[in-house]
């Protein structure tokens, strides 16, 4: 039995994991990328630590980038320093003819949730992750959305305040701009109330998402405000997905997707308001992710089952 | 050969039509739907109109509603006073085992652009129609989106603007409330400009979509102004959409649609700031549906070959 390895490619370092019939990893390796070496450097190095796991039969990536429709290349991957990369005919070059999967790394963590997470037994599965940026996946019908010409969804980018805060995409008003871990610490970093000053103060001096939901557990009031406009615009982008795609589930990943009932009975609650239809059709359940980390390698190692 | 018929469900008529092999239309009929008589009544006079066609090989309907998942159930078609009605099991009292396939009627339109109008040679096509209300349907990869759970695409009821204008939907901030020719009616009708007012005295006293266009045609400066804002709320629309789905190309149907230059220069110019990674993937071209009302009888023929 050949071994199916899933790489989930971040900036600091590469997480490789063999991943057997069952959907569970059962080798690991982690490889470092740190930008001061070359792409083929890197490549050379993931190959050679892919290849120490056994008898590879296939490989699948998530990485953190957007794909050129068709050709699978890398068109810019900010933590990595990579721009326009083709990592499969590079690592054909160590690899040979094992057949190499690559998708965008929430893409891929929206994979493993499927197979072995939260969005099991489900065909049509909407996933969020809310971390420093808001990033997505979905599978509609059991495969992978990939956008009508094959560049990915995006949906960390649709607007939901028009002419609102600037986004790192050159955007204004995306959900990422309201409902990322990012966007929290801005709203902490913003705040002039004394509470939530001295709270922030007496934890470090550094607001953190985390931080928001430590102070609200603690009756700051003004944390409060701050997690119901987050929680509120949240249930907007959410809503609006549910009203275009219709996923069956919606998973929300990420670090701020740990933050438990002060996040999702509000927004529970906010979706009547937010979903079309929903008297009668009502709203898909809002769950969290339940693989962490490991959604990307899962994910990424089954790739070839949902790509079409 | 059995005769393939499309039927566009209206609230005034229906309209039936026999579509032959080159997706033309080469019989028609109409059957008047007024609201007096009952649904049973109805659905008997549009069967003897089907039957009167010829050798029926296939019926598709386009139906103003949403579809409950499933059972194709009308949930509810508020123009024809329907609620909860099985089209399929009413017909089959009098069409015998006759395939009969059922679409919303904005989908059944994007259907028919897709296989005779402008969405011809591409697999992922959307469609938006500019009307009362802003419908819209999306084709991927050759077959018609109805969502993971079967209930349909409904762009018009994405929020564009949190807080925004109450949505006849009961949401606030949805597409349909800037994007439509209602909005363009209610922006009009709000505007105290006097060169406005008087120029709608002028055409009659009631503000239409069209005469915005008129006004901007004649230099009016404040229906110019109504126009920019129009022009800039579909921008954020589509590309939102474009962001989340990436179709090839974008059809705008509907009334509004058939504005011209005054519509598609200023939009085209406005997507660079709101689709997702424009520098290097760009954006799908934005141009008129071709078909008109027929769009919605030929894709209703043709429902058997998209749905899945």
């Amino acid at each position: 039995m050949k071994l199916r390895v899933g790489v989930d490619l971040g900036g600091m370092s590469a997480k490789l994991g063999v991943v057997n019939e069952e959907n569970e990893i059962v080798d690991r390796r982690i490889i470092p990328t740190e930008k001061g070496i070359t792409f083929e450097e890197t490549i050379a190095k993931l190959a050679e630590g892919i290849l120490s796991l056994g008898d590879v039969g296939m490989v699948g990536f998530g990485v953190p980038s957007s794909l050129m429709p068709g050709t699978d290349i890398v068109i810019y991957a900010n933590n990595l320093g990579w721009k326009n990369k083709d990592i499969k005919t590079e690592l054909a070059k160590h690899l040979g003819d094992i057949p190499v999967y690559i998708a965008n790394d929430a893409d891929s963590a929206t994979v493993g949730e499927y197979f072995q997470g939260a969005g099991r037994g489900y065909q049509s599965v909407l996933m969020l992750t809310l971390g420093t940026g808001v990033g997505g996946g979905f599978i509609y019908n059991g495969h992978l959305y990939r956008g009508g010409n094959g560049c990915g969804f995006e949906p960390g980018h649709m607007t939901i305040r028009m002419d609102g805060v600037p986004c790192t995409c050159g955007k204004k008003g995306c959900l990422e701009s309201y409902a990322s871990a990012s966007a929290i610490i801005r709203e902490l970093s913003n705040s002039e109330a004394p509470s939530l000053k001295a709270f922030i103060a007496e934890n470090g001096g550094k607001p953190t998402a985390r931080m928001l939901f430590d102070a609200v557990r603690q009756g700051n009031a003004a944390a409060q405000d701050i997690l119901d406009e987050y929680v509120k615009c949240l249930a907007v982008g959410i809503g609006s997905l549910v009203t275009i795609l219709r996923p069956q589930i919606v998973l929300l990943g990420g670090g701020v997707s740990a933050a438990g009932d002060l996040l999702y009975r509000p927004l529970r609650a906010l979706m009547k308001d937010n979903v079309f239809g929903y008297d009668v059709i009502g709203c898909p359940e809002i769950v969290p992710a339940t693989l962490g980390n490991d959604a990307g390698i899962i994910g990424a190692a089954m790739l070839d089952h949902v790509l079409i």
